[in-house]
């Protein structure tokens, strides 16, 4: 079963709008256990449309269309689909009168434009849009069974659970199962390397997703049977862990790293508190991205200025002047404040280079000292990252979460 | 000049990512004055690349491609071109030299499957990567002049910018003129109700990007000449300026909410704190997103837990238990806290529920409590945010930013 997502916009075109539902789509059908070899989009072109439609009704089993549904005159899907199978377009008394009860219902009075979205191709079967006013259809152009939706998101997505995923879902016969291992501190040509062999021995896919700047491994297993697609991921998986190591590898499927982190220090029942210079809040940021944080995270202090390290961390002013900002004393001076200012079990500080400017011969953009307070021990490291402001703020931020699940894990 | 977008990588096709780099690179050709017909997304497959470049390259006059050249085993798209233009891959010393000299200086060595990234089809030219280790290349394939970038987002849009666009600029032969607005505080569908007849009037066309919370409109004019383009875009734009009200515009161009507060408070030789709780970092991290913030911001506390309010910002434990954490009453002692332990001139507190649990019929998730706290006045303001975690934490920060515009416009 192979799948093409057909994305129908002069919006999309344009780059006005980013196209998630192609995302969204090709995870949704992925998940389902299809594969997705094409995603095109395209303007509101009556013969771009045609010839697009056409072509891939040709090349897949099944496609899967968002857009072009609406009541404006751009809005041309259903007789370009009409044209394409020779046939005409008829209205569907039925879909007209839904149309007009839920306007109504919102208090709108139907304009004429709003009629054609009651119009469909001969011999389509209608799909109900229970989220707005265009209902989509499906048909079949050539070998492929092809939905057609709106463009607008919730919409799209309720008529896709509702009607298009029961329709394709028995027409897979593989049984797939997958693990997401998720890894930070490895560049993706290194994690690449240690993983060779896998999908060969195993008999699996391996992915990689990089959000910057962690890597997911993805492990795919096909197999007949869903316990054995199950098992082979599993065992592959389990070679990827133990071939990246515990330092790398932090959770598995949908966890974060400040996630994985946190149920550590709730493990040991800890609390953590940080200390941002460069990184200017973006540590607390993610930290705090998800639901939950209050259990381990109690607090920061971006001490962006020399005033606040000093006012807010009781950072000695004759510190910073001896050693610079950016240096491992004042990193020290920093966790040790920000332990006791903030009443935390283990303090991270982070101060350093951003850039762009502010480098030096003898301090680099890119330079960055850390230090980890705990009651017994103040340790301090530095790094020194490539990249962009943003790329140097990001790696600080998760190197120095990294120190932190370090010594919590050596406790 | 018809153009067409490739780009190539099963996490794409898996729904893995969004497709981010797309709609950059429709915007950006959109900009140069192309016209983008079709946007292809295809998996890491050496049939499927081949046909595709093969069937878009008799099709087009540009092909613009992305991704598939970085050191894994899954990045074939030199190979790909090689086989369509039937020549043989060739290794480029200069390059292999230069990832060589950028991996050590980063303190990496360099691994074999790096090695591949300097193989290019042979009569390709390359494309030097300022930002990291894969080079780009462009060849003809069959009427189409192609491009083939890396999909790192910002190793890509450098190479563009830098390689891409003055390749093709010279084929447009209309005038093109932009100018972009940026904005907050209004609704997309409002914006666009205010701004309706522009386009008709002026003769250009406006697009909307949203990067939320942020609205920025783009006002496009195309002309024959250049002057005529710049000075139809400039009047289009001061009637879209004046229209939405310098409330809402805050910059025009490549400035950022942050800069634009930054340079009115430099202006006004002003210096801000925040005290942050639900954003937990998020405000401090935009404000230091570009560099230049030091000029105006020293700093902040994240006192996500009770205990910080009270010991960073002397907020009154009686007041927390009378009032709790999200109230204008605390929100205030934060503000008027965070001035005076910061040391700044106006201190911006933000207390709310972010989500998605912990909210109450009283105080619903969404709900967050701002003040603002200068040498002679308090104020707070509360609000209620829609949408997710994620999307209240956004727009508490975007909204508390605003307020201390509005403060310090207003002082």
């Amino acid at each position: 079963m192979s799948v093409a997502i057909l994305c129908i916009g002069t919006e999309l075109t344009r780059g006005e709008i980013v196209n998630t539902n192609a995302s969204w789509l090709a995870e949704s059908l992925v998940a389902l256990g299809l594969e997705v070899t094409a995603i095109e989009t395209i303007a509101d072109d009556r013969e771009i449309i045609a010839r697009t439609l056409g072509r891939l009704g040709a090349a897949h089993d099944a496609i899967v269309c968002t857009g072009g549904l609406g009541p404006t005159t751009d809005d041309i899907t259903s007789e370009c689909v009409a044209a394409v199978l020779g046939v005409p377009l008829e209205r569907d008394e039925t879909s007209l009168a839904e149309i007009r009860e839920r306007m109504s219902r919102f208090g709108r009075t139907m304009a004429a434009s709003n009629e054609k979205q009651a119009d469909f191709p001969r011999g389509a079967r209608v799909l109900p849009n229970r989220k707005g006013t265009a209902p989509g259809f499906s048909a079949k152009i050539a070998r492929a069974l092809s939905f057609f939706m709106p463009g607008v998101p919730r919409e799209m997505k309720t008529m896709f659970q509702e009607h298009v995923a029961p329709a394709l879902s028995p027409l897979v016969r593989d049984a797939l199962a997958q693990v997401r291992v998720k890894t930070f501190g490895l560049p993706e040509s290194s994690v690449n390397d240690r993983l060779a062999g896998i999908e060969q021995q195993y008999d699996v896919t391996l992915g990689y997703r990089a959000h910057f700047p962690e890597i997911e491994v993805k492990v795919l297993a096909r197999r007949d049977a869903p316990p054995d697609a199950r098992d082979a991921a599993r065992r592959a998986a389990d070679d990827v862990i133990a071939r990246l190591g515990p330092d790398v590898v932090y959770a598995e499927g949908d966890v974060t790293f400040a996630e994985a982190l946190g149920a550590l220090l709730v493990e040991r029942d800890l609390t953590l508190g940080v200390a941002e210079s460069c990184t200017g809040g973006l540590v607390g940021n993610i930290l705090t991205e998800r639901g939950g944080a209050s259990a381990f995270f109690l607090g920061g202090v971006v001490s962006y200025a020399n005033s606040v390290k000093t006012a807010a961390l009781g950072v000695a002013p004759e510190l910073l002047a001896r050693h610079g900002a950016v240096s491992a004393e004042v990193a020290r001076a920093m966790a040790d404040g920000a332990r006791r200012a903030l009443g935390v079990d283990i303090a991270l500080s982070i101060t350093g280079i951003a850039g762009p400017s502010g480098g030096s011969a003898d301090k680099p953009v890119g330079l960055v000292h850390f230090a980890v307070a705990t009651e017994r021990a103040l340790d301090d490291r530095q790094m020194v990252f490539p990249g962009s402001r943003e790329q140097v703020r990001r790696l600080a931020a998760f190197a120095g979460l990294s120190l932190v699940r370090a010594t919590v894990r050596g406790l």
